[in-house]
């Protein structure tokens, strides 16, 4: 029954049971973590033919041997393999090392310090700096913002991606708007797929920008589906293309969720004007990326079919993860009004909204009977919750039972602290 | 004969013989390259059972699944055995991924402009920021500094290596100084190793300078022998240990010379407060390094015993090259008075001084006939030779035979550019 349907005496006898259930667990030294937005070791394993797979073999296509220096842009058949999976040609697309979150700290970087348009153009140069901000987003991104100062304005993030309204009028309104951070596709942590409308009119943005913009694009679960009739993306290549606005993009995507996390491949696309940019500020930082591990990726990985298939065996792991989850939530709280919660269809993340002010409580009444959960309000520029609502489960790295003992006790620290409230209200 | 020493007849027949030489030379169509300080196939060879030597165990001693995230210092077997190399404990040592030049980049990037000593500690903050540059050095080095806006001063490199007399004196007098860039065993590209002396002196610096100072060490050629007699570096963390310095000391060292070039491992030592400062700057730009590989190095490397083996495998290979050079620069030039030359015993590079004025002539007449140089300049900051003077041979990644016809070739223009030279004068 919906919690504003009850009577006082009902409030209560439910209160009195939520704090029972409560007291059961925490007498039951529960030590758990749903913080990890990690694979367990089951996927990771599903890559074990990595390790070896060359065969002796070290030379690439065109008789490159990646044992030696040199190539700042990554092999041909990897930037071939993995601009296919960010849609954009070899040309467009620069692999590098095992991180992602660098290729997107050297984009920022060098359009801040350096200027991404030659000589005058960079970012630093003016007073002041601002990014838009979906949120609940990846706190890394954030945290890149905060640490080379730059300003964060928080845009909500709705069921179809960034509410664009907001965004566009933002940016019409403030000259000093950079660019915007967006995980289109199971995006961390709401798990929504940004809409084809979103998509389009994402890439118009630069056409509406005061000066410089960049769409930072970081597609990190591109292929990263749970089940088969996960909703599409639109290529935002495409998109810029018809809207001329090319140069503003920037997308990323990587393997560490594919392969071995942290010791797979990242890469990028982008226009060859910015990434020759690029190149030249990584030049004086690296002689060039680790090719013999871009050689053993391509061979293990092969093309999108192959791609796919390994995903699936992913997906046979962790779908079931998920789904305890999803259903300990249902069972708990649907039709109670106690929080809301998406049901994604690929990712790595669930995303919980208490009601407004409780999240910290919760998350706080978890660590007290030992289940971890990710800081309330890291999902949040500045790590501020307005409403202290989200609160980001991660089910994948714990195994099948513990995410299960786990989101029961999560439910129960959520029926609690929205009684309390309610009973003291 | 030394060419102070001929008679006019003399000179007019040594030059007439040496444009012979030359226009033989340009006749026989030669395709030689001597600039690059990489390694030749037979050298990564060596290494070829990296890929695969896991042979499906990716757990490291302390139970660390390398598969996923985690450990921005590294793996603990890696710190303890690169650490050893540099002479640190493994608390004090951070292995990262495949370029040391990242590791330097990022502690020049982060004490400019994040500060290594807390808030208000960064470089950047003064209007001017100095480095003092040993040159001919290595050229990385410096595109950092102009790349980032550090002014250079140029310190001569003496046979011990950088002339303290001289550093010691520009420290006392300018307060704007902030560093040193030094490789100390078998520098690149004198192959000096630097005496105890010097090394004692350089632990000293930190203490003559006004203010936070910083020792770049970039031992890159630390096990880079090619003869048993090769002169032993004196330990610099010893020695700014005694000099009560060691906040000053960022060591430096990387695998690409070792195992595979650009597909290594990478390790910096320094102090624990040092590197909490950088593992910081780090987070914001990586989950950490690509443990899958400094796991392979540690179990195929094992040991200083193994690697010194190794190593002697890579001597064997490369020490007729060194040897055809310099035979080529005795058999050609020795005596004459037309340039001068070191004989390193380790290292990847042979450095040569023409007379003053001669090496733009030199690289440009090589290159008139097939035999690319390493630019003339190229070893100095702003790639300005003072004297131009300095060329820096590259004898490893060529065959035995391309790099005996390389260095006759090179013996021929420098004969040919002192001569002209000289009955000009």
């Amino acid at each position: 029954m919906h919690i504003d349907q009850l009577s006082d005496a009902e409030l209560a006898q439910r209160l009195a049971s939520a704090e029972s259930d409560y007291a059961a667990l925490a007498a039951s030294g529960l030590s758990l973590d749903l913080t990890r937005g990690k694979p367990g070791a089951q996927q990771v394993a599903l890559s074990d033919a990595l390790d070896g797979i060359l065969q002796g073999d070290y030379r690439a296509a065109d008789g490159t041997d990646v044992r030696n220096y040199g190539g700042l842009f990554g092999l041909p058949e990897a930037r071939e393999l993995f601009g296919a999976w960010l849609d954009a040609p070899a040309a467009e697309t620069l692999v590098g090392g095992n991180a992602s979150l660098s290729l997107m700290y050297t984009v920022i970087d060098c359009a801040l310090n350096e200027g991404l348009r030659g000589p005058g153009s960079a970012w630093g140069q003016a007073e002041r700096v601002r990014f838009l901000c979906p949120a609940p987003g990846y706190d890394r991104h954030f945290s890149i913002c905060q640490y080379l100062g730059i300003e964060m304005l928080t845009v909500p993030m709705l069921a179809e991606g960034p509410d664009m309204d907001a965004v566009e009028a933002l940016l019409r309104d403030d000259p000093s708007i950079r660019g915007i951070w967006c995980v289109p596709r199971f995006s961390n942590p709401t798990g929504c797929v940004y809409s084809d409308a979103t998509v389009e009119r994402i890439a118009g943005l630069a056409n509406l920008a005061d000066g410089d913009f960049v769409v930072m694009w970081d597609n990190a679960y591109a292929v990263h589906t749970l089940y088969p009739d996960a909703p599409r993306l639109a290529s935002v290549r495409a998109a810029c293309a018809r809207a001329g606005t090319a140069d503003s993009l920037f997308q990323f995507g990587s393997t560490s969720k594919v392969t071995f996390a942290g010791a797979g491949v990242a890469f990028m696309a982008s226009t060859t004007g910015n990434l020759d940019t690029l190149s030249r500020h990584l030049s004086y930082q690296t002689i060039g990326p680790d090719k013999v591990n871009q050689l053993r990726h391509v061979r293990f990985l092969r093309d999108a079919e192959n791609i796919a298939a390994h995903m699936e065996a992913h997906a046979t792991l962790i779908r079931p993860r998920f789904e305890a989850v999803l259903r300990a939530l249902e069972e708990g709280l649907g039709g109670t009004g106690m929080g809301r919660w998406e049901t994604p269809r690929g990712g790595y993340f669930i995303a919980f909204d208490t009601l407004p002010g409780l999240a910290r409580e919760v998350v706080r009444l978890a660590a007290e009977v030992g289940v971890s959960l990710t800081p309330a309000g890291a999902t949040f520029p500045y790590g501020e919750d307005p409403r202290d609502s989200n609160i980001r489960l991660a089910p994948t790295f714990p195994s099948q039972q513990d995410v299960e003992a786990a989101a029961r006790a999560f439910v129960t620290c959520v029926q609690l602290a929205t009684l309390r409230q309610k009973a003291a209200a």
